[in-house]
């Protein structure tokens, strides 16, 4: 996210949007007790383990209410933090940090969750090949941040959105009318760089799948047992996406069973926030 | 949320952002198998005990993408709702059904999470005169719905912003030279239809802010004896908010203190989902 | 309005919407007379005696356009100027000056009509303990502006829209089905933070509103007599406010009945501009 | 302002915009006390005499959060109306009524106060063939209304904005190097439909216009004797506007001069609201 | 593009916008002339041989002014059209059909222009298992229209934008050091729904390419020889696009060599439009 | 185009949402490939000859991306260019020219297509007193590029849209009841800077528009010989512009008609682009 062009086109509207959201005309509190602009200094405390992430989109909220704002940063996105950790100092206007405050935290602490949240799990897989999916979903207008966090956590992005990946589902097959049917439409119509995903029930799909040539088959919700034979079916045909509840003992059987993907939509949509503070502001 | 005036002027616009956060061209996955306008029906299911929240958020995703959407409820938010229960049966375009389908549930389930977890707090505080508030530790662009679902779940809302409410903490006191000087300044500035709240950590704070006329003290951090004191210090003259972990214990024991509101960031910050699905479309 | 949060966040937006309101596709005249950029100085002249409110509003439209701009100012906002006075001097492009000319002077005078009209107001209650206040009555998409420019007239703000203060009416108080009705609908409701301010148009509904709990009280369109009255029965237990023709007679009369504000909504849609203009462009 | 392709491109998205200044999240009085959909009646009662202008967006503000809103009409844009006089009764959801009513009001006001203005000066050139012109100084965010209302009060309107036409002024005339340079130039460059105008203080200034094809001339505060100068000298060969102050003597002195066109600032920067208010609301 | 989602979420905001850029404050000349609403009816009618893509977004414009359109198509996209033929009656408010009537044809003009281009390329394709690609070189703002239009005629879309296609250009290979290299980086950080498609300018970078696991090679203004030979280099190991000048001769030589796409910028960015026009209206 | 005025109120957005129509969440392949900020040099080479319009709007889209980005330019907006010149050095961010390329280009290859197509015509007329005309079939969202280069090009522009022109066409007139009834409709209505133009077929409207007082004539596919008896009774008394097939020899024979204007559509709806690329990318 360290990436300008996509901070100026997809994160800074999105950052503004939520300033705006808290605060709709002004800060009648700081505005209150701060009546002329001040430089001053505050610190950003991590204040529960876990993974950093967020830290650009931290720094952007109060540069965009004060460009001329400088952070020294302690940790990068990625590195793991404790407690009692001193991340970054922010030096800018006053009225800048008390107004961006919450706003900036909000981001911070939602971010470091999902990448806290997605290492417990891409932990459980270091050693094997298989790799750690996200899902779409995500919070609404929040997707960019999550599936960053996701990556910074050590999983990786499935499609994007609706736009962007093919994946047939039981609905799609049904209006189809069976899953070489969906699969033959959707060869048609997907532009040609997409690579065609079906989710697939049981071993029936699972063979009328393969002939139609899809390039990667979720199995959805399948027993280890099935699971097995699926993927010998297979046999490195499609590459081999698994979803379902993500616990620790089921992850650990899956590693052995030979699929390359799980996908998990609880690291975007249930994760709890990992807890920093601003603190010991002083005036410069 | 069923307010229509809210949904047009305040929700509507984020419910088409999140759709196209999701569809940023087309969804060639639907539009690939489903050539044609078809009427189609599919049920929302629960899939977790908890309290539905967002029912009127969710049905509007569809109407947005398809105005003829029907939708029969079989609950309303508050209601409890169990794994298993027919929730509501839509029918409406096949296409919006597809398309909108993970936005729509995105919603009710982020909504319906909230409601759940302040349900089990405010339950804690049923036949006590407390109530349970939230606080602006909330997703970014996802503060209206959140809000909302707090009431739903049985908690208060407290500003919804820093533009319609004062709360002076510790770095506004350290700017302004002390309690007494920002509560002078606050109450100069400030609409006046706006209550003073100001957040004190110990007994010489809440003295200078109560002779300064503060309209309410937030108790922080305090442990349970030096509660009991304040309370009795402020003896009426103003209301009494504490902050701080809530938990099971903590909540039965603040209960006997004497204060009148609780707030709690989790609640909006880190609630689980309340799982969902939409199972058994059919074409009509 | 020095404050560059609700600059950045509030005013810009609308500074840059007049700016296109004034320039669909480009200023033909100035492109036309002026091919290259050049540095330019303009003066800003006052051009009728009253108070100055908007000089920062004045200079952003400038800055929106040329972000080199600079300004020398010889008053600030609140100061009393004259006819012929030199109030600043600009240096900036000249096709930003020439383009930017009109929406700028469009503020400014518009926003030191209101600061010069409250003023006229608010120094006939100086002496007294009774604050001038503006009302929600408006120009649209200007509110920003003359909520400020009151403060910078010597008034003060009541409630800033809708979303951040409870005023409950008479057509509220039919349709809850009698002021303490819409009194408890209204605690139970708002956010804490909110003060609960009722309008009455008679002694029994002011009994109401004191025993409902209100925390204000609106005096509507009362006669001297009945003010002096009610104010007797408050006694101290509400906030007073009244509202109705101010005129100057009426003011000195209110002044001695014991309230503690008096709202008028004359000073936001009907004070006419204060002049101003640009004269005086060199090349530099 | 009837027509709607100019409600629904040019006008919607600003009472949107005026709705969402009022309402940031919620209007809490209303919400509050009516918890339900209902439909109720409203009067809109005239309290001043003067000219009514504005009626279709005062419709819109309620139509745009109820679209089955349905509203009787007594009188239309251009009518006389009287103190006490029933404009219009409203059918509508009775919270779209509440929620929108100041919005609407402050439209209605606003535009009609300008409509009155304007008549009042119209009037007075009656029976000439000299035709009053309004200017840019308008307020910012309120042009199209502000215009619309001129000619409602039996004016025109001059340029829209700085994109849809040409006005040489004295700093752009210094910028060229001259008159007829300006001239040149501007021919060059503007869009071949538009006309040239130019802004003369002398008759020098006058001579040079007319020699270089000017299609407009304004006579820019001169003394009526001058003026008649100017007249006889431009003899049919261009249109003549004057500016300046407008009064009751100096717009009959005019009269007689022969100008073509008389333009005035204050119809849309200095008029003061007529009054309109929402009484006896009834529940259906 | 019948899809009203994509409709809705994508397209009609684009529609407003292109009528805002026409219409900035009111269609002057209609306004002066329609005082009033009337029904009326207009003839689409053909001038020029072609394919016809648009009719929905030609009648969208419609309905975005007047919900209450009608339209009687003759024809649908894909279909060939020839001068004279009529299209479509509109049934529509007259000066929604006037002031729509331009947008509504630059639209359909430069679709069906997009659509007879391609046609005319893809045609020649036909009986050869190639497929016509489009390209990212699409007008600013028109993307989506483009991209269906090319669909109608007969083409296949390439990726649609930079954030949903890998594809690896000489550029990227020089920053990330080599062929291999690069299809690295690009592996490891892109979703994994996507394929990696890498241009190649000779064999040694061809051998690099698929050595590296790319799934598609795109063969970069090659010679018939040298691209001959690539072919049978690959041998079935990825699918191959050829880019390059697209004429009639180099298009029947290409269909032998055994690639299985080409693209063309030329049919997005500089095809001439198709000919249509409003004729007959007559009043309802 | 080089006026920043123009740029930042009505280019600038354009651009943006250009880029992000090409960018919807991250450029995947330049951050897959670049992960760190780097500063780069590369070329923009001409391919065809030509006359280069849009440097300004090419260079903004990298400015806008990167705001430290510096371009050495060897050309200006009005050359003719031709196959291999380099017309320009960018250096900046590696990231920003990699994602804005294809953005920048795309403008600058149509905008040099309409200035180059514009040239071929405008050409013919150099040596007469007739000036080309654009018209408004542009792009839809082009329209202030387009009209730029068609200046570029050697032409001028016809009135931008319907809000700043008047012109009445057979349906207007039809709707009016007649040439004389549409022009004292439309001179009652327009802003008073406007001229009236009226596009007449044959004599008899010819008669009836210049005794209504038309300010222009456009003489509506005429041939040559009825075109010099219109220019015969006009006489004078009004500018005549001629439209219709605008083609080498057409052009040539009008040249002696009269006229004083002669409009295109196809210089803007069917210019083919003007071949450029990037190339040469260096890492600093």
């Amino acid at each position: 996210m360290s990436n300008l062009t996509t901070m100026k086109l997809n994160v800074d509207s999105l950052l503004l949007q939520a300033l705006k959201e808290d605060i709709t005309s002004e800060d009648i509190t700081t505005n209150a007790i701060m009546r002329e602009s001040r430089i001053g200094q505050v610190q950003l405390l991590c204040k529960q383990d876990g993974v950093l992430a967020g830290l650009d989109v931290f720094r952007r909220v109060f540069e965009l209410l004060d460009e001329t704002t400088k952070m020294d940063e302690f940790f990068k996105d990625g590195d793991a933090v404790k407690n009692g950790d001193l991340i970054a100092v922010i030096t800018a206007d006053i009225r800048a940090v008390l107004s961006g405050e919450r706003t900036a935290l909000n981001y911070l602490q939602h971010m470091s969750g999902i990448a806290t949240h997605t290492k417990s799990i891409s932990g459980l897989l270091e050693g094997t090949k298989i790799k750690l999916l996200d899902t779409r979903k995500t919070t609404p207008n929040m997707r960019i941040f999550e599936k960053y966090s996701v990556k910074v956590g050590g999983g990786y992005n499935h499609r994007f959105n609706l736009s962007d990946g093919i994946l047939i589902k039981d609905n799609h097959i049904d209006a189809a009318g069976g899953v070489k049917e969906a699969i033959a439409l959707a060869k048609e119509y997907a532009p040609f760089v997409r690579k065609i995903e079906v989710e697939v029930e049981n071993l029936d799909m699972l063979n009328d799948a393969l002939e139609a040539g899809a390039d990667i088959i979720m199995l959805d919700n399948m027993d280890i047992k099935t699971m097995k034979e699926a993927v010998g079916i297979i046999n490195g045909r499609a590459e081999i996406e698994c979803s379902g509840n993500v616990t620790k003992e089921r992850v650990s059987q899956i590693a052995d069973v030979g699929v390359d993907y799980i996908s998990c939509g609880a690291i975007t949509h249930s994760s709890p926030i990992l807890d920093f503070s601003l603190k010991n502001l002083k005036v410069l």
